[in-house]
């Protein structure tokens, strides 16, 4: 019998389940409902539309619906999940343009319906030139505001607002970022994201503003339009334009009423198969809770390259191979400009809110071969577990060659690496590729010797 | 008692040793004996300092002499170690500036005398403007002639000569590259060397020359000075300077007569702790035998990353740390302009040639997100073995990021990675470093997909 799946979600997991369901049998009926108008996309690519380094924003789109409809997957625009009944095997579907709804039958249901921007609870928020980055329309809508304003607030200091700040400085507007925590890009440990904060600031001469350890709490606007920003320290800030970057919200709000397991952060529950609790119903992407691969806590860790890869496990799945998807390390990274922000696994605090008790190491040291004319320096941390001695994480930001480096590490604790080992490491040297012993290894040592000698060491 | 430590050899080994021995212990007497006029440089920078890219060959040194004697480290300039003498426990060294001899007593002996260039049987090899790259002196005169040349040619195309042939054309110098094999940088597989010769010659639009297949037998000089290389197969190459890049000898002939065991390729043989077959002689860098970490086979790899490594080890156990080097996996990165060529552990030629079945994958894919406008394209193999599925080896070349997945697959392997989990690693992603789906993870699910199907895959 064939089966009919139905896809809920047109991001990352969504198309990418939705691909390879139909690489692994062409008799699938499949369905695939978004509430945008568009599907399969890179919302990562935004920053760079809004800065003008990509010039077309149709070159974020990775795929079309007629290029689905070649490969027999429907895909179907505007239409919103508003209900699921796992016991009817049938999702409730509002179509958005037309507020009808109807019901779609499934064998097999795929929730792929994302995360949305958390809007934080700020007075007057509907005032005009108000965005948050999302979808490829906010990318328009923010990149329309800018080129008419000069000055522009962003609430929220974390990986989409870095992006946004090289945007904005690249198109000459004065920025303030306001960021509850004593630094931005606050995933880093508090020393490394106070030497990117620095960076930002001395780079950027005085076009860049930070206010840490505030928030906002209040919009002020002439004729509908945001003018001023009021701070819960009592600052205000002038301003043409606010972009909201503080971290976003899963969309599962449809499911309530269901018995689905939740996750953490009120996302979906799902076994390392992608399953949801209820049969015939599995889930991907940044609607779902993750599983740190270090500590095997849950977590939730929204990134485009995980949401696809649980599309497709789950698509395994669903035809009957076995796929089974064992978690996260968080790696992830950003530039500013030519300064690179790159992390994976826990950091130091983290490890220390869980209860470890971990060695670290932080050098900086040259990317490549002193001599070398275009050497930069990068500044790197490595985390190591006291008991276990494992690879836990590493943090590396610079002007150097530093994301190479973050790569390395990923593949050492995805295999569950001993810093004894580590240690070891044969890795490629040229001059203008390391310097004869890598920044990694020096910070290795450096570990290595501390557990060797017992002191105290973090 | 105080340890009287002697050191032969001034390259990257030596050197390191003596720096490291002296940190263990203030106490060692430390003499370091090297029959060069000058220690602890980079040789792996020549090829940038006759490129001009260095402007500077001091910038190669790493530490004078008389910064090694403010650590109380006794260097010897122009003194070669001409016989050791175990039972004596001394070493016979040459001054080769008066000629004359004297032993010099030793507790403990560092073997770092490291290699020289192979120079193939060519008949008037002694013509003038025949050159080898070793020693800093090598580079000026290569530099030297250079400046005064229209015509080059080069002796063999491995990693040396790839660095060699980017100097002279950027020096507008037409160079001719005589490679035995059938594509120049023989170290990758057959089809990863085609390509690479494809874009060197491509690239420099008939500035460029390889003769494949063939060999140097003869040199014509006029005047004293070399004007024709005469190859095997009949060739007359016009010519004004010729460097022979042909592979490298191990300095070990000073050890004939002794009873120190050798090791492949007129190595010296030793244990994983750096130790020769002779009580107190300890031996390291580019002189001694190498284990391939996945064969578990002799081999001799010699770089300078390594020759660091094993100096620093060597140091760790006559100080009586405990120290194991665990082998080599001949990871290897070099450049040729913006092309890179990035290589670690076996290739598909030798794990066959070693008696392994092993499974492939080759990929051309962006190296960033598409839409990035310094997106560039890499070439990258992947090898895995198909009995164990650990991973054996990968290749990387091109024009975009290639380096940082070799770095990645050299973590891997040094951890003893099967593709199954190799396939899930957590790789960090953002437009400007990364498709979504990293090149190699692409590879790696080629293979997977491979070994599961059971077809037949290599």
């Amino acid at each position: 019998m064939t089966k009919k799946i139905v896809i809920i979600g047109g991001g990352a997991a969504g198309p990418k389940a939705a691909a390879k369901l139909r690489r692994e049998n062409p008799d699938y009926i499949i369905d695939l409902f978004t509430d945008e108008d568009i599907i399969s996309y890179s919302a990562c690519g935004l920053p760079y539309f809004i800065e003008g380094i990509i010039d077309d924003i149709n070159k974020l789109i990775v795929r079309t619906p007629e290029q689905f409809e070649k490969q027999n997957i429907h895909i179907h625009l505007n239409k919103k999940c508003i209900k699921v009944e796992p016991q009817k095997r049938h999702v409730l579907i509002k179509n958005l343009k037309t507020e009808t709804e109807k019901t779609v039958n499934y064998d097999i249901l795929v929730l792929a319906t994302g995360a949305r921007p958390f809007i934080p609870p700020i007075e007057n928020i509907a005032l005009k030139n108000v965005f948050s980055l999302r979808k490829l329309s906010d990318g328009i809508n923010i990149k329309n505001a800018m080129l008419n304003s000069k000055k522009v607030t962003i609430i929220g200091g974390g990986y989409i607002s870095i992006e946004l700040i090289e945007a904005f400085v690249a198109n000459h507007l004065e920025v303030t970022v306001i960021e509850p925590n004593k630094y931005i890009m606050n995933t880093f440990d508090p020393e490394i994201s106070q030497i990117i904060q620095n960076h930002v600031l001395q780079m950027t001469k005085g076009q860049v503003y930070i206010l840490n350890e505030d928030r906002a709490v209040k919009f002020e606007g002439k004729n509908g339009i945001v003018k001023q920003v009021i701070t819960q320290k009592g600052k205000a800030i002038n301003t043409d334009m606010v972009v909201i970057a503080a971290g976003v919200v899963p969309n599962t709000e449809f499911l309530n009423g269901t018995d689905l397991k939740k996750g953490c952060y009120n996302t979906i529950w799902v076994n390392n198969h992608l399953k949801t609790s209820a049969s015939a119903i599995f889930a991907a992407g940044d609607c779902v809770e993750k599983t740190n691969q270090i500590t095997k806590n849950p977590c939730w860790i929204p990134l485009g390259s995980i949401a696809n890869k649980e599309g497709r496990c789950a698509a395994l799945n669903i035809s009957d191979n076995d796929c089974s998807f064992e978690g996260v390390l968080g790696s992830a990274v950003s530039r500013f400009f030519s300064f690179t922000m790159s992390q994976t696994g826990v950091t130091e605090k983290e490890a220390k809110a869980k209860g470890y008790e971990v060695v670290t190491a932080t050098v900086t040291k040259k990317d490549k071969a002193g001599y070398m004319p275009d050497v930069e320096n990068i500044t790197l941390k490595l985390v190591v577990d006291k008991s276990s001695r494992l690879i836990f994480g590493a943090q590396a930001i610079g002007c150097g060659e530093a994301n190479q480096r973050i790569n390395t590490v990923s593949s050492a604790i995805g295999n569950g690496t001993r810093i004894d080992n580590f240690l070891n490491l044969d890795l490629p040297y040229s001059p203008p590729y390391s310097p004869a012993i890598d920044p990694l290894l020096n910070a290795a040592q450096i570990i290595f010797d501390k557990l060797e000698s017992n002191k105290e060491c973090s």
